[in-house]
């Protein structure tokens, strides 16, 4: 079926329309008409090609929200009508230990939802800034009733990416948590990890996001720019989620960690970050990282924040605005994240 | 009273004899006639005041056994004749909150056996090369029956530096463990963890020891100079302890780990090391720190090592040869630990 999208032609290109093919469904296929799509910062880092091995034309977006339209003849999950998000990835082997425990994030065979290969080794995934995507049901996720498609859209990625890891290094009551940067990701483990019951604190450059922190959810909220913010917070923290992936000094804040505190690095700075051994053997400290979640785990976050009414602060845009969109991510001029209405790409 | 130990008087000094005051046993202390003292590396380290802050004179050593020879009016968990030893630190705050979990090695106010300050604030700490230490009975630890006090001497630093983080982190049947280099310390975690029951893999620079490692207890046996090594085990080890306190290539042995996998470090090299994000974040992968034991888990290694018969492999020497071996540790030559018989220490 033809689907028109907003694709780049070429490494550090414009997003521009673009009309594709994506397959007809097969026996457990769904068709989502596609109603939001929220822009993630690797978008742009995959775009640029910045991690090299970008394949074009790309149809970016991993922040998928939508309503089923049509399903395949051995579809059990879902109906038509259903409201439906999809993530990071579309599909992975299905018989690995990752796989098998529910982690398919880790599988070597997992397949990105874009700049991607199918696993007939050929066709190229294309993502969410499009009408329509055709998925396999068990790569779909249940969107709660009581949630807008809209908000919900970001809890795709940025929401899994912080639920996981808060979950799998037992964030909640009794526990002091920090979250390094109030951004698009920053943000939504602010309201995780305070609806976990855990006392939540930002660590951001500045103050200027203070008062938002807060109201997202924040017991506590610091200047890194400031020295005695890392005086004051010696040896404090049981878990640190390190959101952000420009060069900062992991050593400072190893040194925020209480004894078994564990440092959680969820984005990729492009370089190499020096570490001294010093703070992880005085403390039995670690630094760990984190890839988005499995599919089981992303509807456990989904459930969660169902019941907890979690969900992303956003800008809504048309997608003809993408590109200005992109621009002002990395200018940090967001709050929180960008979501694309995806009924826009009809317009002229 | 009055005792004779070996020290060094100043920075990178050479060591020789040195006549020195310890305390009178107060109400919980007990007397050590010490009969032998394991040479650790970090005593060398301190020796060349390579971390800052060495106070001089310096009697080094912290691998000590020996037997009771006098008891303060208060004590009752050691009579005179009673086989004990004393490790890496002999007092901490006993108040904190590591104290009070076992963990006194992350007090922040433990007390070293050497080159430290007793807690009253002034009195500086003297360690194991010397006839008799003064130690309160709660820092001292029993030696099982079955074991000769000369091999069991490293068991006080090298055996409760790997058995600490094989423990934490669940080292066991099932688990495949990798031991970086095949020294002093490291040769004690094959031993463990073979006698714990996990698969053990030494990787080693050559294969210069593999004889000696398999007979040790390892499985398997690698040279880290030959590439195909890193590619044959890539994903491979749940747990990976880094013996090495020299600047290796960190990431190479991230890769080596299985989803969920830690490398635990338990050496401090002098720089600080570059990491890559990807590995980590790839494969929720933890790089971590761990400081030898708590006064509570050192016994449970002893004892454990009595279950198993297990020693450290050594070279005894007399004390007045400890300069030399000193230069051969530093070239790699020694098979795996010198221990220094103490009664040496009354010849001319």
């Amino acid at each position: 079926m033809q689907v028109l999208g907003y694709a780049v032609k070429q490494a550090k290109g414009m997003l521009g329309p673009y009309s594709f093919e994506r397959r007809q469904p097969r026996d457990h296929d769904i068709v989502i008409d596609i109603q939001y799509c929220g822009i993630c910062h690797t978008d742009i880092h995959q775009v640029n090609d910045e991690w090299g091995g970008s394949t074009f034309p790309m149809v970016p977006g991993h922040e998928i929200t939508g309503v089923v339209s049509q399903v395949g003849p051995r579809v059990t999950k879902y109906k038509i009508g259903d409201k439906v998000g999809v993530g990071c990835f579309v599909d992975s082997c299905r018989k690995c230990t990752s796989c098998s425990k529910g982690l398919e994030q880790y599988c070597a065979g997992m397949v990105t939802t874009y700049n991607g290969t199918e696993r007939d080794g050929k066709t190229l995934t294309q993502g969410g800034y499009s009408e329509k995507i055709v998925v396999d049901e068990n790569y779909v996720l249940k969107i709660p009733a009581n949630l807008p498609l809209d908000k919900t859209a970001p809890l795709l990625c940025a929401g899994i990416t912080l639920y996981s890891p808060l979950m799998h290094w037992n964030a909640g009551p009794g526990k002091k948590i920090a979250i390094i940067g109030l951004g698009g990701i920053g943000h939504m483990g602010v309201k995780i990890a305070h609806a976990l019951g855990a006392e939540v604190t930002v660590l951001s450059h500045s103050l200027k996001k203070e008062e938002d922190g807060k109201k997202l959810g924040a017991d506590y909220f610091y200047a890194t720019s400031d020295p005695k913010t890392f005086e004051k917070l010696k040896g404090y923290f049981d878990l640190i989620i390190n959101t952000v992936s420009a060069e900062i000094d992991w050593n400072q804040y190893l040194e925020l960690l209480a004894i078994d505190g564990t440092m959680v690095v969820v984005g990729i700075p492009e370089k190499q970050i020096p570490v001294g051994s010093f703070p992880l053997v005085a403390g039995r400290r670690s630094i760990a990282g984190s890839l988005i979640g499995g599919i089981k785990e992303t509807q456990e976050m989904l459930d969660f924040c169902g019941k907890n009414n979690i969900t992303s602060e956003i800008e809504i845009i048309p997608i003809q605005q993408v590109n200005e969109a992109y621009k002002r991510i990395l200018d940090s001029d967001v709050r929180y994240r960008f979501v694309i209405d995806m009924k826009s790409i009809k317009q002229k």
